[in-house]
């Protein structure tokens, strides 16, 4: 399980938190309406930025992760994408000035449910307004000219985060150069609604969920517990857990000896990972960045699919599927590669034969590695 | 809907239930240890016991099916295989003595944890014995015996019902003449026992199951239906709920107007799904026969896989699978024939390319009839 130990951390001594002060009059508008009147984002920086400032990257990120993607001289514990991001890595900090925030909506030092709402001095809770992964993008667009940034060198993001650089580059023509996109999707299907819709009802009938009012003592860890073995379940693959746990059991003193209670391994690898995340993770966060990637559409950006996706205007466009992934299939991959083809993107279109499932981008450094640093090497030569 | 509308029934007029009279002394030896004093099985039957005694087939079902597989002049409401079952159909009544039980453990009519413990005259509850597929195996054993039959000349069973037959067929050899084994495993893997797991410890979690002490008034109905939900999930596929829900909205005056509610048509769907069945459903033997499944291993029966297996003494088997299943896959389909075919018996391995998932054999009569009409043709001829 060493794969996932670091996979996600709360702020770190490397996290700074900015309060954007460029947002149009009123605050921030909302993608489904309403305005936040202050946005705070908790962002971690490697590399410096060019003097032209056209060497920046952003990464956005999955559901769960921090803004600490990478070690750094002001925190060096591992980030969760650590073998991605560093000196002479794939995502090079000699070349690129690489930036990443911790979602709009998270609870990892960006405002979100959270929060102290300014107008009424109390946490949001379930009343913040809705988050979109539309916002997402958009908060990111407005920190990074905060930093200095006019145009992107690259977008990059996986699974919620791929969807976030589309909805960037749908928004905003021309601001970002090159678009990475990792186990994404054109919109979301009934399958994967179906699983977080599930998960969220979880998290919503515990009783301490409460409507989204809820206290440091009194949060809904039982739901939560369960919502992410649901999350676990459908980001690996069954292969992998067939060669990893077969059919081991408990050794004998692990049991508790109750009926139904935990007795393969496998079972008690969700527990662990489940135990490991929801003492750091708010569940109204879960809701509203589950909830967002239900929503996700990009036919809302046009008349269909190809009229939304039309509006990108990328030099180039890398996209990753992975064949074992069952939330965001490696077809749904090849969609979005196909879309953007048709309406006039250049695109590489990349299938991983990785055993890692929807996770592999945060595991699998063999197979992804060398298809990001050949994509990001050739975007500037 | 309508393909499921018939699917789940209570025991109907049509239903028998027989109090076995010719268990070993002590009562039912289980798998996993103790005894059953008092085994009562409700079952239904088609067509007519040949004189002979050879002409019997016993189906054995999966979770949530009762004894009413089809309908029959006693009752002639439809069911839950009423495709498959009848006169001229695939398993044809004109020819066979058809027999179908509810799963001992269930709750439609068998000896299960809702009956009454004999020997304190309160329900079992979760105070039941553990139940193996072993154990609904030799149940139906005993069953036929009593109903004059000793050998049988098919066993027919999906998923859970897929493992009783070759329970069956290893636990008493030579006593089943032809096996047919649909969407079963030679053993439960991890993504199973996770997804198994993960609904028993839903329905754990749910404040009124109680540590399986509840009353009809108090049911754990909030749980039941979230792991209903799960299970839905991983019966069906992708693209069948692509096709027929796409990303369809609920009318507005079916919107609660509360966040995070339901929105899309897929939630509607499990949710009224889910809703039909938990009402219907007794939780205990939800956990019961649920973690029967994940117990379910051929090496136990022996050395190894086909250790186990080579305790089969049958004719011929008919192994068949489905495409888009993601519980059972294929594979594990292809496995079992593969594993009979080495351990010497004669198999046929038929690859069904269904949209229906896991639930293919409940719904998708224009593949599986011909496939287990062939079958059975040839096995009288």
């Amino acid at each position: 399980m060493a794969d996932e130990e670091n996979a996600y951390t709360f702020t770190t001594t490397a996290t700074r938190r900015i309060t954007l002060a460029n947002l149009p009059a009123g605050g921030m508008p909302m993608w489904r309406g309403g305005r936040l009147a202050e946005v705070t984002l908790a962002y971690e920086s490697w590399g410096e930025l060019s003097a032209a400032a056209d060497n920046a990257i952003i990464i956005f990120t999955g559901l769960s992760p921090s803004a600490h993607a990478a070690a750094s001289p002001d925190d060096p514990s591992p980030g969760w994408w650590e073998y991605m991001i560093g000196p002479g890595k794939a995502i090079d900090t000699d070349r690129f000035f690489v930036v990443c925030a911790n979602s709009l909506g998270g609870c990892y030092g960006s405002t979100g449910p959270g929060s102290v709402n300014p107008e009424t001095g109390q946490n949001y809770g379930a009343d913040f307004p809705d988050v979109t992964v539309e916002d997402i993008a958009s908060s990111g667009y407005y920190l990074l000219r905060e930093l200095g940034v006019e145009k992107i060198h690259a977008a990059v993001g996986s699974s919620m985060g791929g969807m976030s650089s589309i909805a960037y580059a749908m928004q905003y023509p021309g601001a970002i150069k090159y678009l990475i996109s990792i186990s994404a999707a054109t919109q979301a299907l009934p399958l994967t609604i179906a699983l977080r819709s599930l998960q969220r009802e979880i998290i919503r009938s515990d009783p301490n969920w409460n409507n989204g009012h809820y206290t440091d003592d009194t949060r809904p860890l039982s739901g939560m517990s369960l919502a992410r073995k649901l999350g676990l379940v459908s980001y690996r693959a069954a292969d992998e857990w067939n060669s990893k746990f077969d059919r081991s059991r408990l050794a004998p003193d692990k049991l508790s000896g109750k009926r139904f209670e935990r007795e393969f391994e496998i079972e008690n690898y969700l527990e662990y990972n489940a135990q490991k995340f929801i003492h750091s993770f708010d569940p109204n966060s879960y809701l509203y960045l589950s909830r967002a990637m239900d929503w996700f559409d990009i036919a809302e950006h046009g008349e269909s699919i190809s009229d939304g996706m039309s509006k990108l205007d990328v030099e180039k466009a890398l996209v990753i599927g992975v064949t074992t992934d069952i939330l965001f299939p490696a077809r749904q991959q090849k969609e979005i590669a196909d879309v953007m083809r048709e309406t006039g993107t250049e695109v590489d279109y990349i299938e991983i034969d990785s055993v890692n499932g929807h996770d592999a981008f945060l595991i699998d450094d063999v197979h992804f590695s060398p298809v990001v640093k050949k994509f990001l090497d050739e975007s500037v030569t």
